[in-house]
């Protein structure tokens, strides 16, 4: 099959498409090259005349708010993933959308998880024309082997914001989970059975959405607080038994990497934060929940007590680690943008430290500033690093795409970035000539570490400088991908990848950075 | 003088103006009878390559500031009144536009106060064109003069976010007085030594001017918690010595009312409340910071206790007397739109009960629902009542315009509002045939409460019915008109009104209510 897609090469000398789902879109510029025009999307005016004068928003299904709110073909849907692996929500509305026999949707989350698996059959059968957003595990695999009609668009957290708030992307009807609401819609993600911390990521939804559903099992009197989402946004209130699994909500409890590969590397992460000068009185730092990452803000704890060093703020993925820290006054706030075990939504439940942030406040590229930019030293994660600093988080070296690009993209613009990877995983190298997708320019990647030694990006003369004379393993990247090819047996080898364009990835700016094909078994 | 004004017969059998300033206004078509159309006010998509990595934002001066932010010849720039007559800073910015030869401008304040007596030589100068906004004291009393160049139009609460969010008002430079803010531009009201609670009447300010100013006495490290401004909309922070004088922005304490009259009146509305089956569990009230509102709350308190009720919320303005309420259990909530003391600042500060809220969340009408109709019993003052229960907030019986409106018209949704009202003041009957300006219409007044009397709307024949067979001096609207003026010797006197129009009564829903004509001497 041959396909005439529309596409042009980038700045990064990545070949995207300009034209998706028949819309059109701008090719990657480079770093803070492309600057927007125009205004903010404009959701319709509404007045007080047609909403219940006593705030009672309820209605009896979320099929009949579906059909309140207008459902048709070709409308875009979207959803939260506050409740990740958890939630009976998404597969809820699209069961109801397939009963009212609306097709061609555009499925809007915020991410997908494998509890989504069964939308599979809304893909096939035609009801969901294609999914924009995250998608890890099942769905990114049934993506990737070219199955779905549209193409997906994966976008950061702070470019999901930008382009509802751009108008890039216009939500038909916001479906939102709430773990605790009121009938009026206001709500947070604080109390209940599946407390989850906070509902960021739904409030781009809830403001500019045209419609906007509340969904919960946990309906509290009018005033519902605090309201992380404001009823003021919300058209229809719905009541069911369960919104998600607790258990695959949140964590009883976070699980520190045991490898002692992963927690070498964690260790000497957290000594060249140290060592460069960067973990000092009234800094920052972001750390999320894998494991490696965990492990880094446990070492730096140690060294945050040991050198008598108080953080000014931390920015989660919130876990007990954390919050210990917040507790312990080691940080004066948690700046949270996703809470991941049930110590975290106490602490934010407790805590006025703990604040709960949004993509808008911290992510937003296309914002008066944000969040993510003021942060000292962000530890992130990668499938895939190259010799250019350049960075891959969606797919694997098979070419798989199996996961979400998250707050990564945001996270690069923090002042230094660090990359903790093992130099290779099931003995395939993770550090390579070119990487399998464009995700993050190398350009914003500082420093990789490695468990065979800690390489620099060139660029921050700065940095070398500052650890110049200690004990830290500084190589070049170059010399660390040899390693680990020699360890491995050769470079990893090639995916076989067809001709189809199955999903395009997004550049903070809403630009197209890369594209990933279609995966041939 | 004779004046060309394109004036029509409004719904309430008003002569108002249809064009004011040159811009087309919309003639009040009845209660609940103008539906907007189209879609909300749209700002400028702004990238964060144009602010600072760092987030900091300070400029020099507000001068600077506004330079930066463009200022020029017929811009309408924003100022917020949580500092009420305490505050230093929009004189600041008049004087600094004057500086810099700047003519026409618009001021939207959400109120002004005779402490912004000063901005009268920038009237008469030119600098600013007119006022948009509740004028209390001097400048109202300018105005009425017909010495404002342009024409005013004074707008409720609500009125004030809705035009904002509509469209209908501009604002090109939003400045923002802050008591706390961090350098990224978030802000409170809660700490410094110009505490003022809550900033909620900036808020439509910060999300949709095109630049936004923060001014502050109290600059704190990024993260400023709560963040009651998101920094994310601020463009500029300016630090000054000083914006206002604690002693005039928040009481240090609450004077209830002396007046034996007064306080037979509050307790004539509590017992009315508790009577007709309003005061029971779960209900809400509000109940401003006048002298009689204030005492009503506090006889409503008493009744509480007697009788073991439990309120679910309680609207503020904020005084020690209701924040004592929320201290002894006798609400869940305080959903506070101003504080007026220092106890009040203080329980923000402290209670998480205590929220503040908006006039987006309370008031805007266009709006999905907003709060104001979900509470059981509104208490609110007036100038003048007539016989149809119409109401006039913002001129006096002699024509002339020396207060705002606040958010008595929103509060008008109220299930029961109640205006305990004197008969007369100063031997001048409050009741009227006619009220000299119409600000509520008098369908939406259920109860007026005098020291003589009770009369209620006769269209709330439910509330006629709960009352009968208590012991409650119920009486009709014309009985109690006629005693006052038997009291007072006859009718008040007409005032003495010119041909030219000096200010716009708008209703909730952007409609023009009624107009206020010059006064002669």
């Amino acid at each position: 099959m041959k396909y005439n897609y529309k596409t042009e090469i980038n700045a990064a000398g990545r070949e995207v498409l300009v034209e998706i789902n028949g819309e059109k879109h701008i090719p990657f510029k480079g770093i803070n090259k492309h600057k927007p025009t125009g205004r903010k999307a404009a959701p319709p005016i509404r007045s007080c005349i047609d909403y219940p004068w006593d705030g009672d928003k309820r209605v009896g299904s979320i099929k009949e708010a579906l059909k309140k709110a207008g459902i048709r073909d070709g409308m875009t849907i979207s959803t939260h993933h506050h409740l990740r692996n958890g939630d009976y929500v998404a597969n809820m509305v699209f069961d109801a959308a397939a009963e009212l026999g609306v097709k061609n949707l555009r499925w809007f989350p915020s991410a997908s998880f494998p509890i989504h698996a069964p939308i599979i059959k809304h893909l096939e059968s035609g009801v969901v024309h294609h999914i924009e957003g995250s998608m890890n595990g099942p769905l990114g695999d049934f993506t990737s082997r070219g199955k779905m009609k549209g193409t997906a668009i994966l976008r950061s957290h702070g470019g999901r914001y930008q382009a509802v708030q751009d108008g890039e992307v216009h939500i038909d009807i916001a479906v939102i989970s709430a773990p605790c609401a009121d009938p009026f819609g206001n709500a947070n993600g604080l109390y209940g059975p599946a407390a989850c911390g906070l509902l960021g990521f739904a409030l781009a939804d809830s403001q500019y959405a045209d419609y906007v559903i509340v969904v919960t099992d946990n309906l509290v009197p009018f005033p519902c607080i605090p309201w992380q989402i404001q009823g003021n946004y919300v058209d229809y209130v719905v009541e069911v038994e369960s919104i998600g699994d607790p258990t695959k909500i949140v964590s009883g409890t976070t699980q520190l990497t045991k490898s002692p590969d992963r927690l070498l590397i964690a260790e000497m992460a957290a000594k060249f934060a140290l060592e460069a000068g960067i973990v000092k009185d009234g800094f920052s730092f972001q750390a999320g929940a894998g494991g490696t990452s965990l492990a880094f803000a446990v070492f730096l704890r140690d060294i945050m007590k040991k050198n008598n060093i108080k953080a000014r703020f931390v920015r989660g993925g919130s876990t007990k680690y954390l919050t210990e820290m917040l507790e312990e006054g080691l940080t004066d706030y948690i700046l949270d943008g996703q809470t991941f075990d049930l110590e975290g939504v106490r602490s934010m439940r407790e805590n006025p430290r703990h604040q709960d942030t949004s993509p808008f406040t911290s992510y937003n590229f296309h914002g008066k500033g944000n969040f993510a930019s003021m942060v000292d030293v962000v530890v992130l994660g990668a499938t895939e690093v190259d010799v250019n600093f350049n960075a891959n988080v969606v797919t694997h070296s098979d070419g798989r795409l199996l996961h979400g690009i998250g707050g990564w993209q945001n996270c690069l613009y923090g002042k230094t970035v660090i990359l903790p990877i093992p130099l290779f995983r099931d003995r395939i190298p993770v550090i390579v000539d070119e990487v399998t997708t464009l995700v993050g320019p190398g350009e914003l990647i500082d420093v990789i570490v490695t468990e065979r030694g800690i390489a620099i990006n060139p660029k921050r003369k700065d940095l070398l400088d500052a650890v110049k004379g200690t004990n830290l393993p500084i190589r070049s990247i170059e010399e660390l991908k040899e390693e680990a090819e020699k360890i491995c047996g050769g470079k990893p080898k090639k995916p076989k990848l067809g001709d189809k364009i199955v999903a395009a990835i997004k550049w903070v700016d809403g630009t197209v950075i890369d594209v990933v094909r279609q995966v041939l078994d």
